[in-house]
């Protein structure tokens, strides 16, 4: 059987590996969650929402990737199915359907507010166990913190 | 309330839409399926699969925009949420865990197989009610149908 | 006198030479319209309109391009000036002055809409004559449909 | 009702958007009189005419943007319509159908010259009135004029 | 013994595959006529031809490999072997030794047209056994005439 | 003490150096209040004129390195200190903290504005002493009553 | 009145926003002496240092535009305007006109130094408060360290 | 008759030309033969091969450019059509069907083996004749030795 | 005598460039054994580890660079001679010759697990001395544990 | 006998072909004499002042061709023969063999210095005959001053 | 004074310098000849000869670059100047004014024709003396032979 | 056990090995050399020197790579091990510390010296042996005694 040699002792591995299966969830469903967005947009706004939404898309997409094979390189098969996504995301269904530009600035400010407070949790709990997951989780904060700004900016 | 302008007859409308939705729900799972493989593969060919899969996440990933776009063209809105495609998707479930690049490669060879099956009877069932939606099937099904030559030859 | 080899019956060549012919005149016309309006836009949404139409000019010359050297290819003489343009478009003429940015996403609404239906016409009677050039009005259809919408979006 | 603030007298405006609204109905022109001659030329010199001609055509769209937008600028709608070009361009009528390469030459030369004499007149009238708008004017002329020589030299 | 799945019929199998092969012998003829015109043109419009032939080589190269590739993605081996091109090729015998201009224009005309001709009995002859390779003919075949038009435009 | 050959005689020296000195001072500061407002804007509109803004932001840093450099090319040493800046800009103190997209745009009418007129001075001074540096001068008003125009189009 | 969701609790945004308020101020500072040095430098080594210098405002603009960004992201209104920047930088004043190219090294030397040390002490500052603004911190310290052992090195 | 100016003696021409014809048999050979065995190889080690093998298709059609254009430059016709290929060439016949990867690899091995034998006695042949043909066969023996052992390598 | 001015105590300093030096000589060490086994890697997967192998060699000289100058910008000077690396070293020696596949990449685990062992404890070390050279190695760190996964998972 | 249409009257030709000839030898000469500098440079700043010599040559190089086919256009034939630059230089003779690199910038100053100043007589002689080829002047004597400016400030 | 390290013997170094500078001489003319013809070319194939004469002129640059550095790189300096150019080339002068396409075609065979022959000598003379100055030669003998073949095909 | 194929008898095979691996030791050693200087080098001339001597590296990691290959495609097993380097290189042992510029660019006249005389050795050695190799070591000749000239150049 596969095992891949960690350089974490087994508490950090279960504390860190929590952490990167947790953010891949988080990434992927803020993927979707964003193409559909983009989709089904309409409104004044819609050109710039829809440019606005791709960005988020390329972000979590690239992110995801990341925190994935991180996840890997420690050991632990990441799980980024679309049923464990459905099931364990941490942004709140969208709902179907089109989308005014407004409401959609919404759903953004939300979402990203939700992944972004669980990213949080992430880098606190980390530090500790394994820095490098630890500045992985603070790059992508960063990220997403900026996006969640410009959402909250459209609606200042 | 939002309704956009549509060329085709109400009958048509409800053909297309329907493969349109199908085909949306069927490329974003496969984008999943195959970066989940892209993830959790070993073996000697580790390397040759990963990077393999990757091309079919760009695929996929492409063409989920084109159709989704394309239903939203049609007044239809698309629906491309994780619980969604967790749900309707007309791909098997993949088991979680590691993945031997020899089982890799079977499990894109079934969902290759299962999604251009599906795809084939879009192609006949929207040549009459739009013509310009079936050029879109067909198009994606020659790339489907090349990844799928390309993973059953590695398994020749 | 020059004469091309047509690989069309007389009669089918007549019929695809006139749809060639009525679709340069559209397309001509609608980078000469869309241009307009981006010259002319005025209002909040200035900006996003103004660079919006700048990607229907591009879609519009590079298909009046290929419709064009399509009907020499078939022997058949294009005519894509300005006088043939102004007599025979397919697009309701666009009032002069400046345009308020919701008028001038309307103007692109009906011109698009306009062509669309036109091309939709094209489709169904090229596709005995020559499946080549048919081919090529749905590929600029989903073009234009795909433009279509996003103006639609915006009035949403 | 909209007025942009011009940095000239009312005086200066007048004659810098004449100029301006000439120079933009000419240049429109140019781009379908070259992009017709494109497609119609025949003759053992095709290929090398059609390419330069597509040239020609980048310059005259390219310029055509530049005049348009600086007469928005100076609070002028400018207009380039179909029927306004038809009507005031400075470019004699070209005929249809195909045009032997020497032909299409000797029609380059012509509108090309004829388009030069009115933008040295505009070169001379506004150089009091907008410095600014004068050196747009000199930059093109510039490029007509290179443009003529190569269509002369080919008679040569 | 490897059999790839197919997503066709025996019939439609055999036909298809049969013009799939055809198509192959007759675009890598097509690059190797090329090619040879190509290096051993002379006259006034030596440089002009050579360079558009290796537009032609380019078409040629990159459609050969397109349909080989279908060839395989249907479970058919393709045979692009000098003996089998040589043999079986729709063009016919380019003489040897140095070709003045209008000559190389010439065999063009003629190679194109033979092979345009063999295209579009491919075109009717696949629609119904398999719209995907269809679709590929018909984009080939839009190439195809593009070229000849060219060379015919020469000799106008 | 390093005196570097100028082509000007001492009176033109004078009248272009200050010229130069004073654009220097106002694009510096353009390209500050354009980061400035690019960084608090908020409102409905605030993608669009935070993109809209970094364009003048590039425009006033390339230009103010042109006049810059033009003054060390005549031997006159230039000023862009931020002390110097503040104390002697052309442009009105824009104030602190967040600003409405439409207030936004106003500050950016207005400066533009400001910095225009001065600049046409510039051009009027400079024709006689130095035409070198007028026709730097005049390319700068160019590009800025472009951007002038767009910020006023956005009110209109 | 727009308030954006800060993550920080009262205390550790105020002193993350202060951090990063002189942190800009610090930066556009060192952008403007970098650029001035850049325009007055003479002496044997003046290209050297000419080209050196636009490096360091390529740093400093681009994290200048980070830092200012973070701000906003945090809630906090950033300030980057000339009088501010005069007020409350920490590099002093640089003398007018033209520099040796000795002279100039110092210049930069002693303007990273004073910036290093400063933000060294923001490293120090925010740990604790927010590490992803210390994360940015560290990141920008790196290259402008970098700046400063070149410039040391030149008179080494 | 067309003679071009050759700058060597009729001994030496006949040395030169006859090397050049062979090699530009070979290489063209080459590449009809790496495309076959990339369309038909099958097994694990599919997508390596296959994408090796449009690498060595590169080197050959690049090369037989070569020496086809400076046959032509000393004045000697190249003639490299489909049966001429196929009766001279010094590769052996590559049977027909599907290749296991194993044996694709072997084919390479001899054919590039085959190859580099003549290209050796080229070098040897012309030094004396004319450096400058052997400078270009021992350019393109080294591109062809280093894709011998690659393929070599994977059989060790 | 040249001494640059570092930001750090004399003790801290000790400690990091203790850690920086080491850190050089690992990684220039690891781009050597990275380059030895790409060019003596034999057996059917030459080509991916091959290919692979400059992967890690172009991580390995871009980070040696960036601690090498890290080193100097701490006023430490580095040394990365080929005997210091020959002597200090952390990776085992690698045995002269031919090397399987399978054994290449046992090689690269183990190499890339000592250095990874060696990088771990740096972190350690200087968090409290620098935390701008632990930034360094965390990202280091964090690229050389993927490569480490990669060669893992092919002998899974 | 081939005559181009020349917008000029007589008078005008006879003043500005006369200035774009002597600009042409002036350019020419300039290229060549920075080429001399560039190989024959030595000295501690031996590199710095072989790239910057480069870019004079550039500058040189595209200027000379601007001013040549602008002659041309205007129906003058320019002459850039090796012999009649030799003869009508505006540039003293440089002295053979090596330069110091400060005797290499003295090199450039005065040859700079001797072609500006001519640049600048041109610049008053063609503004009344044709605003087109003065503004041409115009433009390349900025760029000419800007190099003049930095071999200045390399001997301040 | 300057002495640089040659590799060669002082008989070598004398022979190798000698075919160095008559090369750097015949390379400088060639470029002026050639540009000289691609300003003044007229006739049917006007843009035709002067867009080949541009690749002529870029072949001719930059090889002179590299004949006059391996000069130095030999110790010996290279002299392009103007006046010897002029007094020294191989190429016969060139008259002055218009010159019919056909005519130029003719120049161009000629020059190139009196290049290649004094090339051949060099390759002769340096081969025991320095084997890397005479691969040089070769080198450039290749592509001036390849132009000389293009021009005389086009007389063909 | 494995063997490659040599196109070389047992003698030539001997005497080309020992070339190439000489020359593979001497390349990584100048690598590495130039690095160590890179890092070192202080003085004014800090950052000309610093940019050089990345040419360098580039260089002699470039080829480094060329000749380890070659050996491979001969059947030699090339050996680029940090001791082997060590300890049979060229170059002599380059002092620890800082460097000032002057004496670094004695240091590298010093090394490009010592290894080009080895590599001229090398191209006496393998003329007969091996012409394809002999030809890549004059290759790199040419550019290691260009780069010895330019160091060459900065002390005269």
């Amino acid at each position: 059987m596969y095992v891949a040699k960690s350089p974490l002792s087994d508490a950090d591995q279960k504390t860190v590996s929590e952490a990167l299966q947790g953010a891949l969830v988080d990434l992927v469903d803020l993927s979707l969650v964003a193409k559909q967005v983009h989709w089904n947009v309409i409104g004044p706004r819609f050109r710039s929402v829809h440019l606005q939404l791709d960005e988020v898309v390329d972000t979590a997409r690239q992110h995801s990737d990341t925190v994935a094979e991180r996840a890997s390189t420690l050991g632990v098969s990441p799980d980024g199915r679309a049923a464990t996504v459905a099931q364990s995301s941490g942004i709140g269904k969208v709902s179907e359907g089109w989308i005014k530009d407004s409401d959609a600035i919404g759903v953004l400010v939300d979402a990203l507010g939700a992944v972004i407070t669980r990213f949080r949790e992430r880098i606190d709990a980390t530090g500790e166990a394994d820095p490098v997951s630890q500045d992985i989780f603070i790059g992508i904060t960063a990220d997403l913190e900026k996006h969640h700004w410009m959402f909250q900016a459209e609606n200042g």
